[in-house]
């Protein structure tokens, strides 16, 4: 076992360069949503190379539309396919999903960035660019991993699923899709930018959207009006209050560290349409932050219960209640015991590279470990090589080094979940 | 005297018919701006019919561009004209200007209207449409009471310049144009919607903008970040305590009934771009009142001085001062005395045709009245025949008896204005 492990580490170390190559073709790729075929033609070549069996396909369908945790934001999928990847095992050993998203959200502000975000410029180590980090980086790893036991010749137990999936950064659509067209294993890893950490638990979220009423008058004589904008000032410390009550009831201690384990976050406010005139509706739009223990459902009626009590703050709203609607995407949470088998064996795998414990964290966001959970019953943990603070910013990056000490741990958990048949 | 009175009130009383058809012809001509040139034909040919002295321009030129109140929001007046039509008097008597802007706001969310905002269609004696009230059915009895004084010959001592001006309703660059054209008078009366109430002082306005800095950050970890919109919140109730010290200190009896004087609408809020994002900015835009006393220098630098205090509410505007702007139009208070000569001859011309006496109050808008005074030194008082609470607002209308009340009362104030010099 010392012996493959070595083997598996000397070809990662003398093929590092594989790495970096594919990761700038892939960040050069810009696969926001509906442009990921470019990007999705890239991994298929490497799916070809390491000689899995491939499934390429658009999703759709019934089945998938009507199914309760669907939530996408577009109605079709043509030219975005998803890609499954099989390397098949021996049989008998435990089978492992190797999941990663090939979606990117946009690159914002072009100007806040100091470098081309599609260009991947590697700049002392650091390769940069938009879909680095969250989670291309990633992806390179599993496929470094996958490579390292092709070339090496080393023959697996269980099969390995990788996974590319779209939409992931929309709700989880992709890997709806996957779950829905029968792949399914015993673990699943997803290498989101964890920093190297190790999460088997994360916050789940859904977007809200609170329309605040008013009554219009012109400005000159605001007082014969009802200020919706005043009104929302009372809304939002509302919820300030909200999100305090649920945070206290939280006793886990992955999240003792964190100063708010299931935030609310009001992130758009929008209202009134002229300087002069008193505005008489304001619209906020949010995310609400639903820990790893707790259902959609739960956090819906605590969520509403808790908006019909304004009318205790202000006798305002009894006549013009606030309006509450969930939107848009939403990411289920995921909850693994930090003693499950994949979390310890993970664990193990993460010392003998990195000569230290892992730090084992919840996260603060969902992956597609929640739909991989909920929808498929499939345990999955998130761990991965890339920068938590610089996914969805500028100047996004990934260190290289990191790719390469994933894909060695990644390699060695394979071997050890997967088991080996022969050399 | 009372001989000429009661021609005059004849004549008006029996081409009734004459200014409902003019106010319909001019409801029906959208005269939004940089579309005015329809409704000023119609006033142009009334202006012909008068025999008036003729003067039609479009505003420009470089010492209206450079002037102080030059504070339009487009860059020329194409097909935009002023019209000015002058009644020469003898010599000697006492000359009055009658101003009404032509221009329009648009008609809004036209569901919200029961009948066609262009239809003028007349209802129980109320004449329906955009402009109605503000101010067409004004202009309409300033154009009835010297049709009035031409049909029955009377010829006046002073001269009377009437004008249909443009760009009121973005801060009145029209009346601006009038004044360096060169036209003056020893007073100006304006019929903008009063409810029949005369008003010697107008509060003024401006518009500002704050714009509050946040910090981003991921709303799953939202406590790495700092939330413009909360920080907003307090820049809000901070501005609601300037607006309650400025009105401390207004002890004019004219705004004895008026629950906010000088009122600080905050009418539009936008900030934030993402529900799972913490907002970085903020942008509040809002009216200030300028009281009638007050210039506009002296409300911006208590506002900008006030602005600044938010250090001591919070230290992140310490390192993050809110950014303040005065933007977009402005409109000049006025004020004039209640025993100023035009106050007290045109009430005692309202009670003559009222049978009651006027109520005499202070406007909580800015007319042109403010830019006359401003910028021309002329004495102007507002009194008109439409509706305050239907200004800019669905189902505008004007009572068409209101006008015809307004022009016998107009037609009697030039007559003891101008001064009669022979029938």
């Amino acid at each position: 076992m010392e012996d493959l492990q070595q083997k598996l580490f000397t070809w990662i170390d003398r093929n590092k360069i594989k790495a970096e190559r594919l990761l700038t073709k892939l960040v050069q790729q810009k696969s926001v949503q509906g442009k990921e075929s470019e990007a999705q033609a890239i991994i298929l070549e490497k799916c070809r190379q390491l000689e899995l069996e491939i499934d390429i396909w658009e999703p759709g369908g019934k089945q998938l539309k009507e199914h309760p945790y669907y939530n996408a934001t577009r109605n079709n999928f043509n030219e975005s396919p998803n890609i499954v990847g099989i390397m098949k095992g021996t049989g008998e050993g435990k089978s492992l999903i190797l999941n990663g998203h090939i979606d990117i959200v946009p690159e914002g502000d072009e100007k806040q960035w100091k470098v081309d975000p599609y260009s991947a410029k590697i700049i002392e180590g650091k390769l940069y660019g938009r879909g680095s980090t969250d989670m291309k980086g990633g992806n390179v790893a599993l496929l470094m991993a996958m490579q390292a036991i092709y070339e090496t010749g080393i023959k697996l137990k269980g099969d390995i699923i990788f996974q590319s999936v779209i939409e992931e950064e929309s709700g989880g659509t992709g890997t709806l899709a996957t779950v829905l067209r029968g792949y399914e294993a015993d673990a699943a890893l997803i290498p989101e930018p964890t920093n190297m950490k190790i999460f088997p638990k994360q916050q789940g979220s859904m977007w809200f959207r609170l329309t605040v009423k008013g009554r219009s008058a012109h400005g000159g004589t605001r007082y014969e009006g009802v200020s919706a904008i005043e009104k929302s000032t009372i809304v939002i410390e509302h919820i300030k209050l909200l999100e305090k009550k649920r945070n206290k009831r939280i006793s886990d201690p992955l999240y003792q560290n964190i100063p708010i384990p299931v935030p609310i976050n009001i992130g758009k406010i929008e209202g009134g349409s002229w300087p002069s005139s008193v505005a008489d509706e304001v619209k906020l739009e949010g995310r609400c932050g639903i820990a790893p223990n707790e259902t959609m459902d739960q956090v819906k009626e605590e969520f509403s219960n808790w908006v019909q009590m304004l009318t205790e703050k202000d006798s305002w709203f009894i006549d013009y209640p606030v309006d509450l609607e969930w939107f848009g995407a939403f990411w289920l949470p995921n909850e693994l015991s930090v003693s499950h088998p994949i979390i310890e064996t993970l664990s193990g795998c993460f010392e003998k590279v990195m000569k230290k414990r892992p730090n084992i964290e919840a996260s603060p966001w969902g992956t597609d470990g929640g739909m991989l959970y909920h929808s498929g019953g499939i345990p999955a943990v998130v761990f991965g090589p890339g920068v938590t603070e610089v996914a969805h910013f500028p100047n996004e990056y990934i260190e290289i080094e990191k790719v390469i000490q994933a894909a060695k741990i990644i390699s060695l958990f394979i071997l050890q979940w997967c088991e080996v048949a022969e050399e």
